[in-house]
Parts: structure tokens; C-alpha cells; sequence
């Protein structure tokens, strides 16, 4: 049975609430409605677009990356705490993929992981040592990825970073990052 | 005691034979003589400059990748015998260190090492479904990169491919990616 009005606004916003970076594309398709009924739904609970919610995120709420200038990221920081967990949003373009099939090359995933392990350390100096990953679905032209990386070991040699990948809540990539810092050894 | 000239000669012979991709600079350092010295040596042994050597290399001894088009390879291929071995190079610029230290940003290695292993496949598809991997010691602005692949399992589903990427034979990088070929899975 399809969901009340009521019903479906009072989930929409706890979806957002729980993932900021979904699109209403996604949203329209996980409510089995229209696009359209998504964004009127957005206006009447004031919740803005998802751009504006990112850039909103981007804006207020984060640490400044130490190991890194910022713009050394690949993809977007969207929440920084230092040492203890970050997200990252890239969008794959064109430029990202096989031209034979437009599927993401595993490289930019990786960059967008290893990159933001490298930022979630507390520290001027850090550079990955080892990594254990895992492609776990193909990502394609025109997604969006949202990486989610936390601090699974505090170490003040060899800290270890766990990210996590996703478009639209499927998991796209896994990996476990074991740091270097705090020397340029 | 220093080498003779003969006997440093025939050494740099099979030093450059051993390894094609060696810079005059690694060799007078190896040899502890004069860069003007080994070219010297070079121009009487008739063995031509390192950037010839690549060349020649890169033009005669490799078969057609088959799951990448050529210009996705991140380095210069010299070197594919599919489903047996592929070598490739990639020079540090600037572009690819952190400008804080000047140390080359480990997803390039792992993007040589990932698009090598996925060139190597004889498959018109390939992509990385695992990988476990190791930054062994620091690469620096200047460096070259030679990255080694082995197909190390055979398998009509998920082949296993090993890469040991060296700068001036210190290994700087390893590799094992399980790679998934032959279906869009």
C-alpha cells in the first residue's frame, strides 16, 4: 500500500537527516514517487536542495585538513573531525570512466579514499603505508560517491582509517588504510 | 678499489641490460664516476640514451591492450605480453606531490600499478575487484617509476596479478590486485 502524504514527508526527512548527500532522483525512486512530488515535498518542510545541503555541510561543518592543502582532496570534504571521522562527496564525469563503458575507473575511488584518510589525520605530516581494499560495485558515469572514512585505530606511529564508499546507500568500495605520520621517514 | 674501465664497462652493460629503464644519473651514482663519464661509456658500447631505450622498447616488444584503450594506461606501457607480463614508467612531475614535501601522492602509484594489471588481462573487459597493497619507501618529485606485473593465477574469472614498482631497483611499491574479467558484472 502506498504511503500517506504524511507518512512519506515524516520519512523523507529522516532520510535526508541520515544521508544528506542523497539526490531527488533517489529519493523519488526509493518513495516510488515523481521527482516533482520529492521537491514540492522539500519546499513544504523547508528542507533545501541537495547541493545547497552539501554546500551547507561544507561550510559550517568541519575541521581544517592538516596533511593536506585542501584542494590536494580529490572529491569534496563535507565533514571534518580530525582523528575521528570525514566525508567526502565526487561526482564521476566523463573524464573518470572507461570511454568503452563508462564504468569509473578503481583509481579515482582509490584516490578519493586514500586522500581523505590522508586529511582525517591530526597532523602536519601523514602518507598511507598500506591498504587493503575492495571494489565492491560498479559505479558508473554521472554518480555521485560518498566516501565516509573514520579513525578505526588511534596511533601516534601508524593510526588505521577505515573508508567506506557509497552511491545511493549501496556500498561501492571498501578499505582498511594503515598511516604513516607525525616523520618524513 | 676502483673498476677498470673494462670491467666497469662490461658491468654497465649488464647492469643497463638487466634494467633498460635506468637514468645516466643512477648509473654514475651505482658506478660512483661522472655522469659525462658513463655517457662516454654508453656512446662506446653503442647503447643509447635511456629515453631511446624506452622508446625502442615501447615501439617493438608488446602486444595491443586489450581491455583499455592505450591512452587510459596511467604511465607509458614498454613492455605487455597479455596474460603473462607488463612493465610500465611513469615520471614524478609536479603535479603528481604533495606540494607541502614533494612526495609523490600514493593513489598515482596505485593508479600506474591498477591500470597496468588491468591492461595486462586479455580480456575486452577487465576491472579490480580486490586489492592489497604496500607504499614501501617514498617517491619523490623527479623519480621514475617502473612497474612490474605478473599475472600470478590464471583464471578464466578472477585472475590474480602481482606489481612491484621500483625507482632506481628500490622498490617503492607492491601490489596484489584480483582482478574480474569477461562479464559487466
Amino acid at each position: 500500500m502506498k504511503k500517506t502524504k504524511a507518512e512519506r514527508k515524516e520519512e523523507l526527512e529522516d532520510t535526508i537527516e541520515a544521508n544528506p548527500f542523497i539526490t531527488d532522483e533517489a529519493l523519488a525512486e526509493r518513495f516510488d514517487v515523481s521527482v516533482q512530488t520529492i521537491r514540492l515535498d522539500r519546499s513544504e518542510l523547508r528542507i533545501p536542495e541537495v547541493r545547497t545541503r552539501i554546500k551547507q555541510l561544507a561550510e559550517t561543518n568541519h575541521d581544517d585538513v592538516r596533511a593536506l592543502q585542501n584542494e590536494e582532496v580529490i572529491g569534496e570534504i563535507v565533514d571534518l573531525q580530525l582523528d575521528e571521522q570525514a566525508i567526502s562527496i565526487l561526482d564521476i564525469t566523463d573524464d573518470d570512466v572507461f570511454t568503452r563503458n563508462g564504468i569509473a575507473r578503481g583509481h579515482h575511488l582509490f584516490a578519493q579514499a586514500n586522500s581523505l584518510a590522508v586529511a582525517i589525520i591530526d597532523d602536519a605530516f601523514a602518507v598511507t603505508g598500506r591498504a587493503n581494499i575492495r571494489f565492491t560495485r560498479q559505479v558508473y558515469v554521472g554518480e555521485r560517491v560518498v566516501a565516509k572514512a573514520k579513525v578505526k585505530k588511534r596511533s601516534p606511529g601508524f593510526p588505521v582509517i577505515t573508508v567506506d564508499s557509497y552511491v545511493n546507500q549501496t556500498l561501492v568500495f571498501k578499505g582498511e588504510f594503515v598511516m604513516s605520520r607525525g616523520k618524513e621517514a
